[in-house]
């Protein structure tokens, strides 16, 4: 008896601290998407996507935590929000310890503020997938209140439809670790404010010609990737939530593998692409490819072989350039590409699991890609659009060309470094 | 009894465990007070700081091997220091097992060598703090000499007062993390140096008006504040000192929760705040809002619920801003904020205890708060005046103008970038 | 026996997940590496070596899946590779469960997938250290080629000499983490490119004396060294292989803090060397102290004590700064200094271990050290000489004169801080 409390405990004590590890890798993806985004801009946006990627950060954890947990997992959550702090007590020691020892092969004993921790971490995922896509034109502000609808409402009531066991679930979509629930839904809101927003001034030529613009500070740029890879490991690694036993471990071991194949497949499958393409090895192709072999195999790292990882995520890494350049081509103007790397590699993540999955089925998946699309869309369309009303969403053109920086931060990203006139000493 | 053994080896590997994870996450921090204060300074002093920043960790953990560990936490540890090299054994497996499985609850079966190594990173971040206030005009050389007395010495003895068990502890002084112990220590021994260094030149125009000098590299300061963030789930997860049973998880898991939370408030508070007073929305006060959060909530993160840690962090992200602006007016010239930072905010989160933990006196905290600043003062002010009588601690005006990276390191941090002199080839 | 099954399931797990976290850790320094060698080149040079690093990184991952790994550590491995993708299914569950005790001990027990998880990231490792040495004149393509190459066959059979149980395992050489097997056979495949490719134009003048030619962005250098330090925890600490009971424990933190004493020891001794050379703090310096202390401690860090390793690094510190200056003398023109820092510490590291460990011998640690060197340089010369005849080695001369960014990747890394002609709009 002794014994067996003892080895509760440690299941208990083992599968927490993966959550908590795991989650923090995810926090770290935050980061990620702030370098990322940061060097994928011009040198006077920089600062006010910083801003954003630290303030979205802030917003979706305390707007998950003030309603967002509690719709998309909550004791009769749906659409209807309750309001509730996330103040509920952790689980009773007295109460695990007496629990059989049947029931601790099925995950369900862990503490429940680790698991809140790791379902925040992926509000926050999705919504600066948005920011990047928004980038150089967009009110701070305006963005400020849509991240404060999205991580609170938007979010959680598809979260809720999937991962809290909602009607998409009960259909049948499969969505591991949410190439759907996090990437798509990030990506498909971003498609929604860009259109509403439209492109920068001088990405497109009177004649209708795309001018590229490049970012301006590639070494950010890639080690923003290199964190979200690393971020990954839990994003996908934790999404198993059980770690403590043999099969557990072996399982979480897979996601690992197969996560870090499928970047691997990304990268080399568009850095030929772009060579193929353009003649040159593109270093923003090949990260491009690291985070769509990564989305890719988001909704499935589980059932594949390594091998099948890698090709799952090289297919991810040709289609994420050939959207980039379609989407450009469409006058959606998306500085940092995520609605590509985020949206449709997403899709063809969701759809992938059938590669591999004898549990999917064509039909479900393409349900919880309308569901999640159709629902994201229309209602981050309306919040979009009441903003857009109501306080606007479009810096002035005078405040686009002089840079974001200095209209709504009020600061420099690098004073020094540009030679514009605002340098300080 | 193979069974208990086999639980006391799992329990013992997976405290261990935790103690080096979070304890390598305390060492991330060391990048994270770098990269902050290399975005924070001129491109001309970035090297510099840099260069205090490395070579100090590497000082803090030697110092802390050869006395510093001894004086905290040795036996009939005290003020007066035993010289010792750390060398002891760690617990002998065969003793381990043979302790009744009762003493496994108390949290005092793991090796000693990995509490070694999370108390060691534990010292670099307190002396890291000092370099940030002291940036842009001090001597490297007189910095490094006071770091070896800071770490080898000044912390400890503090250190020894409440978490080796000495009068501090003894009087009820709460402390979890060390809001205290670390931060208020460290930025009061960077108020010393301060005082005595004076500003930089230009701080302040001829008719004593406060003149900003905008930080060259704000990317950095943003990935700088990121991995601080990253790094305090170590920081203050660790400093549960144990994990492996159900309440231990629970409350690992919660204090996770908590740093998140507040840092996310103090984040939302200060751009708010900023927004306010200088009608915009400026990145660095929501950086340092966010580490406003992390240090308010060190001292206490277990006892609150999500939703107070959010408010306890949020005050001090207007209190961040405030000391910020009321020391710059004062004419303490803190190119990085770091005495507010950690000096004000420590001592609001010392405060902080009171509002959750119903163990807290507001006597006891006060008495911490005033002993540790008072040491740390006394005690800085004289090693910072010996340095200033024997070698100095200001660069020359000249190297100052120049900028201490061609003085001090002989190489520029950006030789291409800022159109300077020495830009290689 | 329902205890004993759970404590074989929590053994396995922790096991596992231990080597899942410290591969995550060791995948990170390939970020580590980018930034470092990012750092280090000239600003028009920067894009294409962050894309050889990303790209070098997933290639590796790929063709150890493919063959490497069988090459390793398969069946019947040796010289001669068998092709096969890595898609054995990992350990039964019942099969580990119907195991007595006593195998759990001897670290054989945990997840296949988690072990080639962390075996793949080290060769990662050993590919990056090679693209500093060539940066700034090396061809893109032919760099990837001699990757595959290099990860696919040269590191492997060698691996599987020492680390597969091959004969220089079978004679006694020892080499915990790497010092030889990843290190040095890094530095001489890179060594023996740098011999065939020359050195940068403009490094010696006409009368042969040696150019400095700064590195672009240093805080991008010390990013670098401080996420090396922060993956070498999982680099050695993770080379222990067993973590799960008191004296594994106990193994793997005293494997932390040596890892942290050496790099510790290694920044003071390099800085104090520089200081004496030079008469300034080298930061560059300091950092490759940095490296050179942890490669120092990397084939032993873990029989000697914690001043020991303070020691060994400390040596290693001083003798990377003598190093880099005879190899730039020698006119071996290693931009990064990574033959110095992995090779020739390597070296000594490997030495070393005759310090402490008892079942060490000279003539064994000889034995390592040559074969490694014959073998990787051999080997490596003959592809290079291949890819120099085939396809050409290296830029010309216009092309370096006007930076490999434009030329091999298309794009700029700074567009608009370095007043160059593409900026952009």
């Amino acid at each position: 008896m002794e014994a067996l409390n003892g080895i509760k405990d440690l299941s208990y004590a083992l599968d927490t601290f993966y959550f908590l590890i795991t989650g923090a890798l995810v926090m770290w993806m935050a980061a990620g998407f702030a370098m990322l985004e940061a060097g994928l801009v011009r040198a006077k946006n920089t600062a006010e996507i910083l801003t954003k990627n630290v303030v979205l950060f802030a917003i979706a954890c305390i707007m998950y935590m003030v309603v967002g947990y509690n719709i998309m997992y909550g004791e009769g959550s749906g659409i209807i929000p309750g309001i509730s702090f996330m103040l509920g007590a952790d689980n009773d020691p007295a109460e695990v310890l007496a629990q059989g020892m049947d029931g601790w092969y099925d995950g369900s004993y862990y503490s429940g503020m680790s698991d809140f921790f790791f379902q925040m971490v992926f509000v926050a995922t999705a919504m600066s997938i948005v920011s990047g896509a928004v980038a150089e034109r967009m009110k701070l502000w305006s963005f400020m209140a849509f991240a404060v609808v999205m991580t609170g409402f938007i979010y959680p009531v598809q979260g809720y439809w999937k991962w809290g066991g909602g009607f998409l679930d009960a259909n049948g979509f499969l969505d591991f670790a949410g190439s759907g629930v996090v990437h798509l839904c990030g990506a498909t809101a971003a498609l929604a404010g860009v259109l509403l927003l439209g492109a920068r001034k001088g990405k497109y030529t009177a004649d209708g010609k795309v001018n590229a613009i490049p970012g301006a500070n590639l070494p950010l740029a890639t080690i923003g990737t290199f964190i979200l890879w690393l971020g990954w490991f839990g994003f996908n690694g934790g999404s198993e939530l059980v770690l403590s036993n043999v099969g557990e471990a072996n399982a979480v071991a897979l996601v690992f593998v197969n996560t870090n194949m499928a970047a691997a497949g990304g990268v080399v499958a568009a850095i030929i692409t772009a060579r193929l393409l353009f003649g040159k090895a593109d270093l923003t192709m090949a990260l491009n490819g690291a985070l769509a072999g990564l989305v890719s195999i988001t909704a499935e790292p589980l059932t594949p072989t390594p091998g099948l990882a890698t090709l799952v995520g090289a297919i991810g890494g040709v289609l994420v350039v050939f959207s980039i350049i379609t989407l450009d081509k469409m006058k959606i103007d998306d500085p940092v590409g995520a609605i590509s790397v985020h949206g449709v590699v997403g899709i063809w993540g969701l759809l992938a699991v059938l590669l591999s999955n004898g549990d999917a089925t064509i039909g479900a998946q393409l349900l919880g890609i309308v569901v999640i699309f159709v629902w994201t869309f229309v209602a981050s369309l309306i919040v979009w659009g009441i903003l857009k009303a109501v306080m606007g969403i479009r810096v002035s053109e005078e405040e686009e060309y002089e840079g974001v920086d200095i209209g709504e931060c009020g600061l420099e990203a690098y004073p020094e470094f540009t030679g514009s006139k605002g340098s300080g000493i």
